[in-house]
């Protein structure tokens, strides 16, 4: 048990349900990997949420509100760290919920499924076809979903996939601790912010932006400053570490 | 397959294997999150051995050599990614290897002794006993090994057992891609570079030490120094990482 008082309690929870859900095949062994090169951004950036990651979140959910048609997809790590936070913000924002995995088994997309239905996410079902153009399984997406959104929330997502989509044309919004990755730099919109801090935050956003202000927040959305704040902040952390 | 010209080849072969041996039960769960941790900062160095890492590791060797007992402690992880590069650095130092697991069970004991020996390893066996002041089976460690030793190489640690083992009055080297983790502040002498890099480089300065030139790097031993170079490298990277 790790006690609450733990200064980094919310970042050992995590990373123990990320190891349990291993054990259990919905997380895969790489995600494991990409989940411990997450925390170490996030421990530069002091386990918080910026200033600058917190207008990512209210550019987010300006994009998913405005969007013809809005999808969140969902891989094994986002599941197994934030079902109940994506239901939240199915609720928000009116976006479908699609399960889209790297490590694709059919087994693995029902156990995913399976939890996020548990949480009081909808999830969408289908027939996928391969739409992304992207190699092997990892273009399987539904039609009616991925295949037909204009804008995409994915979270933790691979540089190959976040580039394939924007390609599609499609306006792509992650959320990734790591500023320098090439999902990063292809999305149109990143947030660099820790996904159970990210999710809530694009909710609440969701529910409290002002008339006109979606419109100036998508109007004034300049991606490369949000990657350059977010070095900035891990800079100046780093720079007073020893102390 | 990842291409042999990939400009990070060696990070992406050495997670595959991680993940290979977090299938057979060789690398904890908690071992691939963490070895993601080192990753992200290995990528903040520019993922080779700094000017820095350099001489701490010469001052490792000179420790090595100096000691009137080296012990060298392996773990799933410096097992998984290292073996053979142990192999070579006990031929070159003349150090005992004792296995110490933080998810110790004795199965994993007898697959991480078996992967060594089958690479050259000559692994101490004997009774283990409550000797290093933790709780639980962190404790256990070999009278003969670590618990008589002078200088202990613990690649991979935890900041838990590093202190233990300083408050034991040993001298602990370590190998650490975090210059901020309480594990690099906390050992005599932290290598921020990443462990297959950082073996070889002992190994080959132990060949290399000119007279006297150990008695030098040990009198002049300064881990703050240390550290700090390894984040101004950091830094450094994080101001031109979107040129």
């Amino acid at each position: 048990m790790i006690p609450k008082d733990h200064p980094r309690y919310r970042s050992l929870v995590a990373r123990e349900q990320l190891a349990r859900c291993a054990r259990e095949g919905i997380v895969a062994p790489e995600g494991l990997a990409a989940h411990g090169r997450g925390e170490a951004f996030d421990y530069l950036l002091g386990e918080k949420t910026t200033e600058s990651a917190a207008l990512a979140e209210r550019t987010a959910a300006a994009m998913l509100l405005a969007a013809r048609h809005a999808v969140i997809s969902v891989n094994g790590n986002t599941a197994a760290l934030a079902a109940a936070e994506i239901a939240a913000l199915q609720r928000a924002s009116g976006a479908d919920v699609e399960v889209n995995l790297f490590h694709r088994t059919q087994e693995r997309i029902e156990r995913i499924t399976r939890l996020l239905t548990e949480h009081g996410v909808r999830v969408l079902t289908g027939t996928p076809e391969r739409i992304v153009p992207l190699s092997h399984d990892r273009a399987l997406s539904l039609p009616e979903g991925i295949g037909d959104a204009d804008v995409v929330l994915v979270p933790l997502e691979d540089g190959d996939r976040c580039a394939a989509l924007r390609e599609m044309g499609k306006a792509v919004i992650t959320v990734d601790l790591n500023p320098l990755s090439r999902t990063a730099r292809t999305a149109s919109l990143t947030i660099v912010d820790e996904v159970t801090r990210a999710i809530p935050a694009i909710a609440a956003a969701c529910a409290s932006l002002e008339p006109g202000e979606g419109e100036r927040l998508i109007a004034s959305l300049d991606n490369t400053y949000l990657l350059r704040a977010a070095i900035d902040e891990m800079r100046e952390r780093l720079a007073h570490a020893l102390e």
